[in-house]
């Protein structure tokens, strides 16, 4: 079948075959976050909005979100996770608070899960900002990265901790 | 029912009542952007990449997430969507090339897009990370945020644009 | 188109006809149930679950599933869900613990939700019994019914209380 | 990846680690049940119900809600189904009728499929209350349990036949 | 919003703007087909297929298919299905026998449900196509096209019955 | 479990046991095609439609929806799918031009992937008429047919390319 052993020619959109990768142990961290006001960080703490407790349902919205990656990112690969686990931590940051998002997703599959951690780390940020929202409209979520993985032919990945970018926010 | 008109007291979530809010014309506008080296750009731009042409995949997949924003988001209620518009910019900055992205919704409906505004950038996002990520797993996405809304009870909102954060990478 | 005037001849599926039906607001309230053992009870209370805590979880996934009931049920029309909220209770029922669960949901639609309050403590209940079949297999569901519902042509229900049914269980 | 090898902290949800358990071949099924009054059952047997031929139509739906286990319960693992067969029996039951569902999943995978079963069997429950809930909305689903499984690191399960429940209904 | 009142200048994809049309009751039918050997149809009609009744099934699938149709299709605008219901006739046509399938779908919303209509039948045929293809994988499906629509601001659309086409397969 | 090795003797869907069949590399080519006018043609090719590039949107619609066949087709398997490529061809056919498509389907898995090809070009097909349906309804999709399979237990397969089909459309 020329249509997987030759590239695509008319340089359109195509799920690339990975049927001769073998099944492996990958895992992949992705970090997004969440800056907010002190005000919106308390009463996140101190479970008073209207939507419920804040921190876990977004936990559950990430875990279904990287389950649901292949349906999501159009050119992803459906494979089996094995362990999807969420962590969250507060930073003081410049008179804001920053809810700090980290996504471990495992499998044992023929392709990494960088996507998968990626979108759980992205949809749980989301899912805080949507609890939120009535309170203060300014969140802002991100930014949004890779910050390890491990497993693959490519062998592993670690963001380098000096690389820094300048991020600002426009309107 | 008494479940609706007083305050869930075991503080869990739920989806709040919005059955008295009229139906009208609301508009949402997200921004989220891809931070990359020159080198992916031109790939980008040249449509050189495995899986085909960036862009055109993530604006698709930018519509079809804010679509299906209500579910994955888990407290957002489904609201019929009237129309999505995703554009892109390019931007340099401080030797890397920002790809910015704005995706705009409008629904005519009984509470706001906001949701699907930022689900549909952080998507279209989360895509270009996923057509380019064979080039380099270092890509930014982000700072996500909302720019602007039009329409509801709590009027319009524009983000102040000297508001700005100092938004860094951690490992 | 004679189709949805006239009876489906071939005995077979379809999507009832709800064109001439208005909207309005209509809400309905179903309860399931978990029958557990007090050591089950003592460690979903005490969030002693390898999985997380149980009720939190379950709640969600309640919500989530009554959003997409019209996908879930065949013949299930979709229509706009305006608030759900899920409350438990617990009871003591000879020697055994009784998780109780109400699910109540809310439209402004031109029919009613008595399948997204069922589906929605179903799915509420089969959560439970996921998070605690770890320390126990043998909890049971159920039964689930419908308590009650109003508005809408044929007007409210309210299931009689003394209408008991003898349910056993049988292998 | 330290989250994967030590307990969540924060007590919260995540998708238990299954990496290390192994293919296998493993079964699981579930009961539930519909209790209606003979009227409605000679509807369904006579396939006089507006919507259609019921056992037909919540067949399909539960086939296809044990595919979508892993997308309604949260913590649920996506694993490959390879087969799924539901029956039916009629029961005589104290002047009331009750539908006997049985829903057989079985999985070449690394974890049971309780879940499956059990989902499948109340969908398959639910969908018999939509078809019939323009006749009568008193029916009473459940109780819903694990009656075996087999296979996996736990060896086999079979519920005691002798264990039985004394299982209300309030309102 | 700029983005809705001007054309989108990068030429690519969106979801059009339907705010401004108002909620009315639209139908529309599509036709598609499945031509099979006289042997199919005679296993079709005395439910011998391994997979069951591939009539009841198809039809669950197509309107199935008909409500998730937004979800299917890019750029299709989620909108209130009414109403959903399939037919089938059988059709003697050179030494062959065709199997016809008529989807009928209805709305009151704000853009027509031509695409509905199409999934719906198109879906239906697959589905038959794949309870049938353990006896012959030659079967054919379609043509699939829009035999006519009512409402909306265009007006009625009727296919001319004597419009046909010359279709042939090639390998 | 006696539903899984003796016939289903209610004579209703169930999704058969493929648990003996070993993983193994098979693939599968569907073709489609939409018929159209040569204006319609020419607004592709120019990419003067306003939902914007027709076939670029369509690629990612049928790639998506291969992913998605175990969910649009009631009694399909879930199997991982490896890769996917959808290629778009255009001929003269009698005054008409015709769009051919075809979709190569991959997986190493324990069934086919022909209703997977089938359901990606059908997909693609249904994207094409939705992008052009404001300039024509009169479109006609197909014949849709498998032309290809390879591996698995039954072999490989190849549609005879002299066997044709008289395919007319009624109304």
């Amino acid at each position: 079948m020329s249509n997987f052993t030759h590239f695509n020619q008319q340089g359109r959109a195509r799920m690339v075959d990975i049927s001769e990768k073998n099944d492996s142990v990958r895992t992949a961290e992705a970090i997004s976050s969440v800056m907010m006001s002190p005000e919106v960080h308390d009463k996140i703490v101190n479970q008073q909005l209207e939507k419920g407790d804040v921190l876990a349902v977004a936990q559950v919205a990430g875990i279904m979100a990287a389950k649901n990656t292949w349906n999501i990112i159009p050119m992803c690969h459906p494979i089996p996770l094995k362990g999807i686990d969420i962590s969250f931590d507060w930073e003081k940051d410049d008179g804001q608070v920053r809810l700090v998002i980290r996504a471990a997703v495992k499998t044992k599959g023929s392709t990494g899960v960088e996507m998968e951690a990626l979108t759980s780390a992205s949809v749980c940020a989301l899912t805080v900002y949507d609890m939120c929202k009535a309170l203060d409209k300014g969140l802002v979520i991100g930014p949004t990265y890779l910050s390890q993985k491990t497993g693959g032919k490519n062998g592993d990945y670690k963001r380098d901790k000096s690389a820094s970018l300048n991020v600002g926010v426009r309107t």
